[in-house]
């Protein structure tokens, strides 16, 4: 039974954790551990889990959840998990975080665009990009896996098999993508109200969203030479769900749709969770909501010779909470699809 | 393993039972029967099956769909499923029916009602009322078992403690309630529409809805004596979720609210999908869309001397499509929970 | 040319009054008042109104805005309104005001639903309930209106025709109601995050929400007879709008609905803006939203000898803003529809 | 007083006619043309104009409707104009048609992306595409107005000062676009069901939206040579609200954000309907919704060297009702602005 800590569990990304860990019998959730509700049953904190997951959420006391679990996943804001995380793996855990800190292995980037100082830069070049698909063999070994963020999650899986099988130029991407509001967090700011988005919707981060040298990074790592986007986020008026429209430049004339779809396919063939569409089908978020799945469609437009790709996921699933999982699932030895097998609710 | 066929499957309550059964192991669907996707995968149709149920869909044709299954679940239009059910039946086949067509006791309420002739009433006195709360043993061995409505199961299990205990009078009884869109089923009406019903709320069905003699039948059965209601359900800008807020006058002066909550907590002891919520707390439909739960919190007004029941579930879940599959388990003598343990996504 | 000051401006309730007024040509709104965003233009809060009402708000200084309006409007929260009022009365000034601390002409009922004390307990003998269709002769002279709830609004209106003409009984009255979630006002709390609300639906307030003894009030002037009702407010997942179910016990058996929907368009017949449905017909938000409109439906049920009326307004309209600017209309010897009349958006 | 006829009037573009025009009082709505409601009261098909639009639906009969009118607005489907429109013209009426069969000065165009051809191809050089800010004088004296598509006019307003003041390439225009979904028009059909898109998000028409060669022809127009857009329409879960994101190339490098914006603002200086944006504030949809007006923001990325420009309007509002009514005021003689300036509703 492999014993878990989650630390800020009562984030939406901790909750989605513990909702998708709940019924699982091969690991026991040992600690959930609050800064807002220590001493609270985490069910009073989300009822949808009464009866199901009551623990009382615990301090951020590292003695004494160090002794409680060996894996940890963490959900803290950024800047927070560098003063968290040093000291679980000097005790020999194994860290899945959900921040940005350890997801730059170079971290004057990281620096530029969070505009803070990394107080542990040496972390990050022994953490693990957490993308199963491109990195799976360093996630099994690792003790830090930097989990994703969900625009990058969504686009790299988007523009991966084009740009590696030089389909397309490096050069002169754009990605458009919309968010469900769960992406801003459980947050009690009017921005994020209720009135404030409901039949709305709005662009924001236009050219500094920091998701994009997250974005460059994994797309520099694949094309092998800089790769420069223009990424401008959205945010739609739904809870959950992750849409993104990338525009490439095809470098020869002549390909075909059909075509295009056939090379995504087999690049994905042996991804259980990646499902390139038949042609003629489009991703919508509903396909794909709740669950661990990244929908993707590929276009040719002859008549611009550009390859649109729009890719959808959960932006609390594989996007955040259940990549995480999978991650967890390789680096314990599970088997990596479970507990994540679910269909979304499609409603 | 269960060999189970789906009647009426690319409706809103056969598609959930797919998505609840994908994974099961000693569960297989062997058919799913659609009227208008003939041929077609199921997964064309419900996108969010891709890779986990592709299986085309067949036609209604009694001889050919018997074969392949023991057990089905029939998602029918009223009206419908008394021209399939008695063949089914009649080949030994056990049903589950989620149609109003076999949940009346007196096929003469159903045909006032329904303004239909019952072309067999026979069935009815065999049928049992799906309700495992109320009639557990009895659809053990049932070959036809109802599947009550969405409001009824809502009201009938927030009532129920209270009336049979004899805490409030059989007279009086008003039930107000609302249910999301979904409860239509998918429907191709413009009162249906995403425009007509975001941001809008209406009520419908004053004083007329089917639900109301449903919800009467079992009322009588638990009281004793006959049980007229008001009933007036509403529809509210959401996919999912049902909630009905239940006016009941207490017999006696003097009860309390701590008092009323140790009372349903006591009858509900031994249901795993009933949670009565602490003092204090009310239910809302996010703590139970896309499960099997029913919360239900008890209010003394002592101003009125009322006690107010609200009481909340997935319209698609305990209100239709989970609670059959949960009669599904008690007929082939499963364990009762099987697979319908998960909370609601909450967002 | 009148000349309004806006106290709370930046509210909801606020920002709804200068959004009507914006464009009138008889009424100039001089100050705008807000707490937070002293000396920002009113069209940076709300951009909506850019190049429309462009304005800095002002801070609360009595004495600076008293020089600037003859008029005002104040939007502010309950007990915050004691300590501004009458400094502005005392001034000359005429006022309609949104909180509850004027609604009640019975101070200790304030008292006790509200948990406060009252320190002007001798102004609510003199304001006056600002209900125009039964308050119009008083609201014409009156110095401070108190701008009605928008429940009490939607329930009085609904209930006062059958209550008046004794067809009703004024025992037993329940109301079960629905709001938008602005009812709420501009709030940066989680229980109001887009999140928590989108696709939910909730009671609240049950059986102590404080527009109940308002509601009472009016009703038992209406009745002659104490009135104690139950009130039941939920929360549906839409910006505006607002319904209420009433369910009233008919004095005597076989009034039709018919009758009844000839009574209440009788008792309406001079009301510009109540409007009686024809029967068959039933209330929806979107017809009223945005609008001082409110929609009344009636229906007999003959099985329990009760009058179902299902009435419906915008929360921010007829239910606060806009009944506002009809009694300043009645006030400033205006016509009372003045600017009033624009339908509902619809969609 | 004008006398003006809507055909098509129960569609969402119609009614929304009617409802900015219910209480002009310079322009009497004369008939409403429906196909499916001849004979009913317009109120009982939008209920939020009881009491202010009662008149009932005239079925299409050109003889009788052009005794009753001078001027028309048609909001027929494409294809379907092209059947009326020459018989009303012949008759001597000014029609605004809000199809897209008179919108292309190449009709060729028209029937290769409509796949239809068009009968009446003579008078699409006669028709005036109908954006005042770019063709207000020929709007004044024209006979056929052809009332632009809603993504064209998002799209061409928020393009047109950067590519005629060639601060931008002609080439590798991409626009990614978002719409409500009453964009669809009132439509009875499953994918615009609540169920179906409450909550979700979705691309549809890749590289084959019908728009592509409207915005096309007017880009083309303004830069003097031919311009091919990549551009992809989006449904987001809300009524009404259209943002497009545009991202386009510089000519040169250096040009800062508010050099880009004081540009905008001095190229709409006169135009009451566009709002430039200041410097770090972007729209949002909830700013125009129910308006005639457009919000337009600009930002440099020099990372990439290219501006993005994000514009919003209502695409019931100045995407296609509300223009129709501002072209409706030129060609009348009347202030442009009448009855047009009233702001969003926010909420």
């Amino acid at each position: 039974m492999l014993k878990l800590g989650i630390i800020g569990a009562t984030g939406y990304v901790g909750a989605e954790v513990v909702r998708l860990l709940s019924l699982r019998k091969d690991i026991e959730i040992t600690t959930v551990v609050s800064n807002s509700f220590v001493g609270q049953p985490f069910s009073s904190v989300y009822p949808s889990l009464r009866g199901l997951f009551d623990k009382p959420c615990d301090a951020l006391d590292i003695e004494q959840i160090a002794q409680k679990a060996d894996f940890f996943i963490t959900a803290l804001p950024h800047g927070v998990s560098t003063g968290v995380i040093p000291a679980l793996l000097a005790k020999g855990k194994r860290v899945i975080d959900h921040s940005a800190d350890f997801r730059f292995r170079d971290v004057k980037v990281y620096e530029k665009w969070y505009k803070a100082s990394h107080p542990a830069p040496e972390l990050n070049s022994e953490a693990v990009y957490g993308l199963p698909e491109l990195y799976r063999d360093k996630i099994k070994a690792a003790k830090l896996v930097a989990d994703p963020g969900c625009y990058p999650t969504c686009c790299i899986l988007g523009i991966a098999p084009a740009l590696s099988k030089k389909l397309i130029s490096p050069q002169g991407i754009i990605i458009d993508a919309v968010s469900g509001i769960s992406g801003a967090g459980r947050k009690s700011e009017l921005p994020y109200s209720f009135c404030e988005n409901d039949d709305n919707f709005k662009a924001y981060g236009v050219a500094n969203h920091r998701h994009t040298p997250e974005i460059e990074q994994e797309l520099t790592a694949i094309a092998g030479e800089e790769v420069i986007i223009s990424f401008t986020p959205h945010l739609a008026p739904m809870k959950r769900g992750m849409l993104a429209t990338s525009y490439l430049t095809l470098t020869e004339k002549g390909l075909t749709t059909q075509e295009a779809n056939e090379l995504y396919k087999e690049y994905y063939k042996d991804e259980t969770f990646v499902r390139v569409l038949p042609v003629g089908q489009l991703p919508e978020t509903k396909f794909v909501t709740g669950s661990n799945y990244i929908d993707i469609s590929v276009t040719v437009d002859p008549r611009t010779n550009r390859l649109v790709v729009v890719s959808a996921l959960d932006n609390l699933g594989k996007g955040s909470a259940s990549q995480a999982v999978q991650s967890l699932n390789i680096m314990a030895g599970f088997n990596e699809t479970e507990g994540l097998l679910a269909p979304a609710l499609y409603l």
